[in-house]
């Protein structure tokens, strides 16, 4: 998005010209207002001003794009009416979103500007966990009956369809609200206008519990590349729909989540620079705290042999080295094992084939590793060749365990019920220099008669 | 999926009970029959078998959702006719995703096997670069002419609507294939069917051009929340779309990407298990051998003060926890920013921001870091306090330090026009293990005179 978009908006509000403010609006995409909304200098008064000239049919789509903090300001700036004209045009899952960021006085506002009927639906929606199909979907579906035909079927979509979320895919269900079928547009369409809805629709549906967690459902439509999933209550009543943005957008927060958790950062679901200094020491410092006292147990190791270290000084300088080989060969094995997890490649009953697989993997790079090594301890550093065996026996030895550690903890932490993500790098390298010491030093007492 | 499907099946197939087998398969989804034919026993005869028994309705879509390897089997098996009946149903951009992964051979049975006008399409789509929107499209979509009534694009739809992979957003062009407008078939509904498309059409388009990286579509299509966006040449002219689950598969793959070379590992597209072990140790083994080389030079530090480590050899043991902290502080940093910068937070001009608001994070992260240890050095470990003075201080500094670097170099590496994922946590680590150590040594001089 261009800079000089916001600087032409502002320049416009100076000079008050606001017919061609709404004409340089009414020309944009909504998310791109949201954007030039989102630079704004930090005034609390510009934004109030520029949102009242938006053309109406666009005020809402600009709100819900914006970020929770300009959205406070405004429903603050609001008066009741404004904020009445804002949520009425917002589906239920955007309404619901909404609430759960604000401040409990704004969401009492909001909530007495809801008609009673959707702030009934917003309850009950926000009674699901967080991380719940439930409080992803949206109740803003088309309904059919079975015994309708094509025609009616259209009729009732035309009636209807104006405040729907998608009107693409229709849900057949009895009077109890069970699901009976599916049909689509596309199959209204290409079908016979008298045909009725019951011949016609798909009556083997794949649907999602309220309850299912929302990044199960995120893969489900990916891996079905559905553009909406209907989500059914315990008695198989249709209760809501999710549609593929918000698939989309549990498929983005999911993937930033997993690499914060595999960097030893707690996620947090705020951009960054919009993040506080001590927030984010907050979501560092633990595990910067916890892995320390691990990395403790190395040094301890070193203490025990620091006699052995005395008589061999060499021995010390390639102490890094080995560290950070043994390091890196884990984490590769372990985030691609996290990864293969969570998309689903693998599972536990595949752990013999993992490990299987990396043992050998580990004996080429370990092989690879130490004949490099060999050739350069001997020619360039002019070692002995003892101490240089011992070097890269090491290194066979640790890239090994390495690889081994790496690609099975993450199986068993998910196994376990844990997340698997929080075995990545740190925790792997954490445990792998303490195993590549012991190793060297159980290898150079062997060989150097320590 | 059920592992006792795949086992049902078989059963089925041993006792030639072919028609129950194609009652199972006419009840489950494509993707989920695909599971089923990946699960079966490698023996080259079950798949070809049970392939031909699926409904017909059903081969393409299922043939699709397989991995290449059995596809391949597949198509080896297939003669002439049972080929042609497959790629008749395929959309172009699947033709071209099958293209692209097969042998010279099988390529040329493929293209022999497709109708002269498909051909040409995928001769043209296959020119454009792998990572391209025009790489991605497809090219059946509907076209509607400005003058046509609402009624008359209706019937348009339903008269060529059954080969298109989206007939819910339409395509009005010139003769000349420009795009003048789009209407969703919403639209259209809700409108009155005396309409004249022009009337009703949005001609505020946001399209991407054949070139545009897929990465940058899919990042467009989820902040726009498009189902589907058209692809324009530098004419201007529409020559295909892109639909949003194309865009979920690039964002997914984009993630793994992101995540494998995040971990110094260069990414493949094929899931864990089927890569060969000599594949794998090829992703891994450049950036050992790249990492271990720099991780020498960290080595080469400690030679430098071998005098000063033999003097207090207690120096040594508190290498590895200052080396894993500063290692962990910076990952934690260039994480964070790698990612940020893929989402497109923040960029190069936030660039003073970042350093400032990084400088702040360490000094609070360093600080609480250097109190807990310079506790643990005095009581468990009995200290002295100059000696815990130089550790906590490198570790004061070296959190600095490593939290500067990783903030700083992802930004650069973008700026630079490389990918910024490299810059993640194995090199910020080897580059801030050989910091630390040389701020550790540079303190310990000083306070210890050595």
């Amino acid at each position: 998005m261009d800079i000089n978009m916001t600087e032409r908006a502002l320049d416009l509000l100076r000079a008050k010209r606001f017919q061609d403010l709404k004409g340089l609006f009414s020309a944009l995409n909504p998310a791109d207002v949201a954007q030039i909304f989102e630079e704004l200098p930090n005034d609390n008064e510009s934004l109030p001003i520029l949102f009242r000239i938006l053309p109406k049919e666009m005020a809402a789509d600009v709100f819900i794009e914006m970020d929770n903090d300009n959205q406070e300001l405004l429903i603050r700036a609001f008066n009741d009416k404004e904020l009445k004209d804002v949520l009425d045009e917002l589906f239920v899952d955007d309404t619901v979103d909404l609430i759960e960021e604000m401040p409990a006085g704004v969401v009492k506002r909001i909530l007495r500007n809801t008609d009673p009927e959707t702030r009934q639906i917003i309850n009950q929606i926000l009674k699901y966990p967080d991380d719940s199909a439930g409080s992803l979907m949206t109740t803003e579906y088309v309904r059919l009956q079975k015994e309708m035909t094509v025609d009616q079927a259209f009729a009732r979509i035309r009636a209807t369809g104006a405040d729907k979320e998608t009107i693409y895919t229709c849900y057949v269900t009895d009077e109890r609200r069970l699901l009976l079928g599916v049909v689509t547009v596309r199959q209204l369409l290409l079908a016979d206008r008298t045909e009725v809805l019951q011949d016609i629709m798909e009556t083997n549906i794949i649907s999602v519990d309220t309850f299912e967690d929302k990044e199960v459902v995120a893969q489900l439509m990916s891996k079905y590349d559905f553009s909406v999933v209907p989500v059914v209550d315990k008695e198989k009543r249709l209760v809501g729909i999710i549609t593929f943005d918000d698939a989309l957008d549990v498929m983005v927060a999911e993937a930033t989540e997993d690499i914060a958790k595999m960097s030893a950062v707690t996620p947090t679901d705020k951009p960054y620079l919009k993040t506080g200094v001590l927030e984010t020491w907050k979501t560092r410092i633990p595990w910067l705290l916890l892995l320390m006292i691990s990395a403790t147990f190395t040094g301890m190791i070193i203490t025990r042999f620091e006699s052995a270290l005395a008589a061999y000084v060499i021995l010390t300088a390639y102490i890094p080295m080995l560290m950070d080989t043994g390091g890196n060969s884990g984490s590769q094995a372990s985030v691609t094992i996290i990864r293969s997890l969570s998309l689903g490649d693998v599972d536990f009953s595949d752990l013999p084939q993992i490990v299987f697989k990396e043992a050998r993997v580990a004996v080429l790079c370990g092989g690879t590793l130490a004949v490099a090594n060999f050739v350069k301890l001997l020619v360039l550093d002019k070692l002995s060749v003892a101490v240089a065996a011992v070097v890269c026996l090491t290194l066979m030895v640790t890239v090994l365990v390495a690889k081994i550690v790496g690609c099975t903890l993450p199986v068993l932490a998910k196994k376990a019920g844990f997340d698997p993500t929080v075995m990545a790098s740190p925790f792997i390298t954490t445990i792998v220099d303490a195993m590549s010491l012991i190793i060297y030093f159980s290898i150079a007492t062997q060989i150097l008669h320590l």
